[in-house]
């Protein structure tokens, strides 16, 4: 039996296999019938983070619930590179948006860190993680990156794991978009720092560090939103899954 | 003497020069001396788009109007790459949010099209030049793009510059990101579709231009916002000037 590719995309917290049930939250219910109006027998795209993309028709409905059976799966499990994306948060508009990039693009974890020259003090962890799987509900994905909570850049530094290469968005570096390559690893993050740049002691800090590259964005001075998106398409069209 | 670069960044419709007066519009003198309170002497940065970026002081204020003077060249003007931008107009805030990278990130001009599924049959040509001007004020240029009004993709390509080559963002390819620096030209526009995809037969005219070169970005669907950053900084870092 050949089916379509349903267009609603849902992210579900339960497993995903050929005929298995998955039993709907209340909010989800209300999309898919209140809003949606779907009915009985209607097809939505499930994903769960780890099974893929599975087709499921609705078999029970009511506005407070109801239950949805896999009927097929679509596509298989897509995980993106080992790549973290570390930024430092800034106003909510542009926080969003570069948690929206980095599920599309293709980060496999996104970690706000506070940098001396961060002003937020604190995130809403749960409303980023959401915003994450909206993102990757709308862009096809079968992968939601993690939203870590807010760490202080110094307390992750103190801890680096040995084998992850750090890509350091270096704005006093002018031009000289250094080549990555040479890095024979696997394990990779991006780190941005905050819209004043980071502190002399920080970059002295990160500069010493025998995992951190430092690479230039250009002559131009941008955003931090835009930086997160550049620094992710450079990564993977060098070492990434673009290729 | 030595100025120190001033803070508030201003575009201007004026020559700028040493000792040049710049009288301001209204709106302009509202936000120096409604908004912002400068009073004489305080200094403002000016840029025209032509003349660099230009340290002024305050030489007459009041709220409907007012007179800068300029002191000293804090830097020389410096144009981004010959690039067009063209890109299928989509909701307003990630149309915006296009404007605002293309500026930031080295556009030389920024063109809307109508391509067979752009849902958008208009758009604000003024406010879209507004913003351009206000991300260039934000991101320390000291150009403007263009923004052109909105044309239709098929009367674009009927008079295409036989000198330009188009870079063609195509979500078809998978993979095998074809390296643009085969082509010895100077001379680039990048072209993104709209969220549906282009149409088959403007696919197929477009493959059939010799001067196009197709691009993917990416196993992932990507939005045609993030589409539009990502596909600048390829181009940027392979071709432009981030290197």
């Amino acid at each position: 039996m050949s089916v379509k590719r349903a267009k609603i995309r849902l992210f579900v917290n339960a497993g995903l296999g050929a005929a298995q049930s998955v039993p709907l939250e209340r909010a989800q219910a209300h999309y898919l019938f209140g809003v949606m109006r779907l009915v009985l027998g209607d097809q939505v795209a499930l994903f769960n983070g780890c099974d893929g993309e599975w087709t499921a028709s609705v078999t029970e409905a009511s506005k407070r619930g109801g239950v949805l059976s896999c009927v097929e799966q679509a596509c298989p499990q897509q995980n993106p590179p080992d790549l973290w994306l570390m930024f430092a948060p800034i106003k909510k508009a542009r926080t969003d948006f570069i948690v929206e990039k980095a599920a599309e693009m293709g980060a496999a974890r996104i970690m706000p860190v506070q940098t001396k020259y961060t002003n937020a003090e604190r995130i809403r962890q749960d409303r980023l993680q959401a915003h994450a799987v909206e993102a990757a509900e709308q862009c096809g994905g079968t992968f939601v990156p993690d939203v870590a909570d807010l760490q202080k850049l110094d307390a992750v530094l103190r801890d680096w794991p040995q084998d992850r290469q750090i890509m350091l968005c270096d704005e006093t570096l002018a031009g000289a978009c250094q080549t990555l390559k040479a890095q024979d690893a696997k394990k990779w993050a991006i780190l941005i720092g905050p819209e004043g740049g980071f502190a002399p002691d920080e970059l002295t800090r990160l500069r010493a560090m025998p995992c951190v590259s430092s690479v230039s964005l250009g002559p131009r001075i941008l955003r931090a939103d835009t930086a997160a998106v550049a620094a992710m398409t450079l990564w993977q069209s060098e070492l990434g899954d673009w290729n």
